[in-house]
């Protein structure tokens, strides 16, 4: 073969692999403009089965995106969960009804849709927002990597320290092989229970000496799952441990007696395992079945061949006897076996990231992974953004490996402890020491109900996050404080907007139409930070001096005024009567910019008022804000409150010292 | 010219014109897969300008078919009215402020989205039911009609008695000009003010011998518009006066000081003449103004050429002087000149049908055009697409004129009111005689809201609306009683769910999954009737027996049998507690069918009971049904209430006479 010059050409951040998380990352990238690749080895998206479960949080960073209303009108939903298992009779009984979701917490509750329909999300917003310019290249994927070491710290806008060869494969090469002849759709391939094929794809494609091509690359994410070809090249390890537990999957339409098949429920069986019931969209149930009778060989791993659909539901049939169980129509199936493991390092010099499956493994049951790995790629999808378009200072990115992996390590406990109770016996007494409690799984599950809904994320302290204490220690160890600057937020000016956390959601109404909306459909994810003004009683004349004296200093503010409104999005909420405060021209300008094309902005102020349908979101009681006087809150774009202040020149200084710590001056 | 044969085809149902009402009726025709074809002589469909308000009936049907959701997401939503009129200084002030909507009528408010948009949503539901068959013909008109007269009263299957002629013009032919070389849109081409152009279309297509093809249908729909060729076919006219009062409409992006700009606003000035502000979609307002300078001629027409944006933005303003407005870009514009007209006949013979604007002309103003046009369609629709499969009784077709030309001239006479009093110049004071009230004109504006909401339908008794009374006088005179049958439905057994009105909504449970829904989004558009089974108490054992009783009595009737489920669907809500019943099994199976593939099903019982996240819906409370006995309910496929008896033999007796007087036997 005679050497030639291959292709070569440059990109800013360069995605491997198209699953959820590289989805995420992709639109965020398209979403701010970002010269960016999205590269995967298989020839054509899901079409079904995979994850599945979709928590509160991710509804609401969908719903940032503008594509959450396509995910809740397909999705089923889920309100409730049931908890079964043997009576003082031996026999099956219901023993707990609980609801799926905590009351309150989200305007949106848990749904359950197939990855395909998901993936179809994603690419449709990232096809909008790239005006389709960004497109995942199927087929292709990396076959070698290298990092001028030298220019890792160099994040002027010509540096390119990546270097990245490509493959391209043909269509063949790409399928994945079915298990077996079967024509339902199984999912083993994907399975851990499955090696890895990267690297056999990247042989056999050399022997037909496939076409590749070179690509400079910022930086590069590895979304490239459990087996995670880019984690390899960085040689970084997953730590952990690894479970004896097999489990099969089912996608079906069960036709059964079961009274329950359309809740969420968790079934002990008294000794023939555990099942959890998932119901989903278009009839369609799915079903985690312990495989009690199926074990690792010598080398740890299950043996595939033994696992069937067939073998699965007949263990299903055992566990939850006496009710009948059977199917005519199987969707998917699939069976794995895992233990939860989470990676050492997230990033190689805050230039090749990794995230999802590519650094935490753990079992789907608690329907977090599709949630986690998504996630994962919302939280570092806007640094990049803003790092790549010169906004924000690299040193942000460090934040990723601290935010993200202490949840991962948190997700591994949790999960770690709810597998354990799911996949144990049922205790018969409570001298039967071996057996699990089912008043403790029951305890586990509610109070793990608000880790499941992925809202209790509280981001540690870091340049991001004003909120004061060590920031190594409140993250995974990673140190992230902010090297200029040393301010905390004033937790108690709006005692339930937490700092670290997502900033919760209210209704209010809009100032100039009286039209309720959920306060954050306004936290749009475009790449902009909030400045959210809680303007008080602006009826009172020393309160409309505050307000006015506040507006006056931000825009005088030589640092902090390039930025307004165009990385930092302002929204105003006042507590005075909306109809006696008519005027929105009485509020100071930055409040509700003019363009002289498009006049005034009529969507930036809103109001804690009574709305004639839907009723009163008591927004800042519920914020705990204080209605006369207000205050000054900072989100960052990905919803999470990095500062509170006080509305006045103190806030304004706040403020600018906090964007001090972010931008690049 | 030589003659030579046409090519000759036949369809079930021919529609011809492609606005909302043409849209809607092929949407019920996909939706219930007829063989139906729809022809329009422009060559593109609406992009810009037009209609644009939908009440909240029209929301209704929308989501009845499934795409609601897109409209609200899309449009603008309005709350509030406000009124704005001259103070005792003579100063424009506000001096009302009013709901927009009633509240707790609908579960939707109005919006306001253009009319291209909601021609495209009309559009990808068509392609989605009919699965591509059925296509929008552009640039195609009849140019003759000829009907079998002996034919018209023989409705089996192969019966065709009419022959249309349809002509396909090219795309030249078939593109409108525009009225001047500038490059906004302007509307004028389909306002009254210009003379309609079909016959000239004709003329010219002929002159260059143009494609043709006969067309033989059972059935034909004319809903095409004002100067609606296929009324003119049939001889008929539209009934009323036309008036002097002449209008722009300006889609503005306005440069303003006005507080209310983003609200509704009826804005009488003193003497320079009136204006509506309507606020839309993007940033958008539309604009009605009275052109008070510009007056018809002899003939009764105004001048076209004094009518351009610049004009009609002057005019306005004046009306809202001392208020600055501007604008920078112009989305759409047009004029209007018209009278309360409505047509004499809705049908021929009950095989040719005249829908929307060709039977009814009105103002713009009220924001009903649209809304009754579609309606009048939806009316249709599902009544033709039973008779077509030889489902329904030909004589139902007569309730088409007698519901909505009744219908129309309720609008008509709330038009004319309406109008008058906004054209109105404001009274000063209460000796003002010549000048108009503005306290009967918010008086006439919150009593209208009702009947604005599309809410008020109340058609009269006939075979598809069991209320007793004389059907003739609840009419539009046609005879449409139930010739075989009298019964009369017992309105004391449900309160609030009116004979002849549309099925209220509120919120209820689904039984197998504690998931809360509108109980109307479960009245989808598919063309089945529904049996409302208010079982009652279902946990005290004689109310047990009762619905076992009329469950087992209505599998029984061997003329219902064959009808339950294929063109009649049965939706069941109790009143028992949730948690109490959990056992869908002790249901009849016919409220909850089983199928050997797919199970039983879970989406047809539900529950009114206290849901987790979204409140207790007091279905039965507001329904007005006794939460012990129940009652049963009939709806037709449009959701309006046929019949109510009781949850006994006696109520079978009645949905078995109901049925009989609707279904073929």
């Amino acid at each position: 073969m005679t050497v030639k010059e291959l292709p070569e050409s440059r990109c800013d951040v360069l995605i491997v692999g198209a699953g959820p998380a590289g989805m995420m990352l992709a639109t965020w990238m398209a979403r701010c403009g970002i010269n960016a690749r999205i590269v995967d080895k298989r020839s054509t998206k899901i079409f079904n089965g995979q994850a599945d479960g979709l928590q509160s949080r991710s509804l609401e960073i969908f719903d940032s995106f503008g594509f959450a209303d396509r995910a809740l009108k397909e999705a089923n939903h889920m309100l409730e969960m049931c908890m079964w298992n043997p009576g003082e009779d031996g026999t099956l009984r219901r023993s707990d009804r609980v609801p799926d979701a905590i009351v309150g917490l989200s305007r949106f509750t848990q749904i359950v849709l197939h990855q395909g329909r998901i993936e179809r999300f994603f690419l449709d917003n990232i096809k909008k927002h790239s005006k389709d310019s960004l497109r995942i290249e199927r087929a292709v994927l990396p076959e070698s990597l290298s990092i001028s070491e030298d220019l890792c710290d160099d994040h002027s806008p010509e540096t390119y320290p990546l270097k990245v060869q490509l493959r391209h494969l043909t269509e063949e090469e790409a399928t994945p092989a079915q298990s077996n002849g079967e024509t339902i759709q199984d999912g083993l391939f994907r399975s851990n229970l499955a090696e890895d094929d990267t690297d056999d794809l990247i042989a056999h494609s050399r022997a037909n000496a496939g076409s590749t091509e070179v690509v400079k690359a910022k930086y590069m994410v590895g979304c490239d799952g459990a087996h995670s070809w880019t984690r390899r090249q960085l040689g970084f390890e997953l730590e952990g441990e690894p479970t004896d537990f097999i489990w099969g999957v089912l996608d079906i339409i069960p036709i059964t007696d079961f009274p329950d098949i359309r809740e969420r429920c968790a079934v002990h069986s008294a000794s023939s395992g555990s099942m959890m019931v998932i119901p989903r969209e278009n009839k369609l149930v799915r079903l985690y079945i312990q495989l009690t009778e199926i074990k690792p060989d010598a080398s740890g791993r299950a043996d595939r061949s033994q696992i069937t659909p067939d073998t699965i539901i007949k263990a299903a049939q055992k566990i939850i006897a006496p009710y009948q169980l059977t199917y005519k129509y199987c969707d998917w199936w699939t069976a794995y076996q895992i233990g939860q493991r989470v990676g050492t390092n997230f990033d190689y010099k805050n230039r090749v990231f990794l995230a999802g499956d590519a650094v935490h493994t753990h079992s789907p049951k608690a329907g977090q992974g599709m949630n986690v790995s998504m996630q994962d790629a919302y939280n570092l999808g806007w640094k990049l953004a803003l790092v790549v378009k010169g906004v924000a200072q690299p040193s942000i990115l460090s934040t990723y490996q601290s935010e993200r992996r202490r949840i991962a390590q948190d997700l591994i406990n949790f999960d770690h402890k709810f597998s354990r109770l799911f996949s144990g016996r049922p205790a018969k007494d409570i001298l039967d020491e071996s057996g699990v409690s089912m008043t403790e799984f029951k305890d586990a599950f509610v109070k793990g109900n608000m880790f499941a809904s992925g809202l209790s994320v509280d981001y540690g302290s870091s340049m991001l996050v004003a909120k004061g204490g060590d920031a190594a220690e409140q993250g995974d160890g990673t140190d992230v404080s902010s090297s200029k600057t040393q301010i905390a937020g004033n937790q108690e000016l709006a005692k339930n907007i937490k700092l670290g956390m997502r900033f919760p959601s209210y209704k209010v109404l809009n100032q100039s139409d009286a039209r309720p909306w959920h306060f954050q459909e306004w936290f749009k994810s475009d790449g902009r930070f909030r400045l959210v003004v809680f303007a008080g009683n602006v009826l009172s004349t020393a309160q409309k001096d505050r307000l006015d004296a506040f507006c006056g200093k931000l825009t005088a503010s030589a640092f902090l005024a390039p930025h307004i409104h165009k990385d930092i999005d302002v929204l105003t909420c006042h507590s005075a009567k909306r109809i006696e405060t008519e005027l929105l021209r009485d509020f100071p300008e930055v409040l509700h910019p003019f363009d002289d094309k498009t006049g005034w902005d009529y969507n930036s102020v809103f109001v804690d008022d009574l709305s004639y349908h839907e009723g009163h979101g008591e927004a800042y009681k519920n914020y705990g804000v204080d209605q006369e006087r207000g205050c000054v809150v900072i989100t960052r774009p990905d919803q999470y409150v990095g500062f509170i202040g006080e509305l006045d020149g103190e806030g304004v200084k706040g403020v600018e010292t906090y964007f001090q710590g972010v931008f690049v001056s």
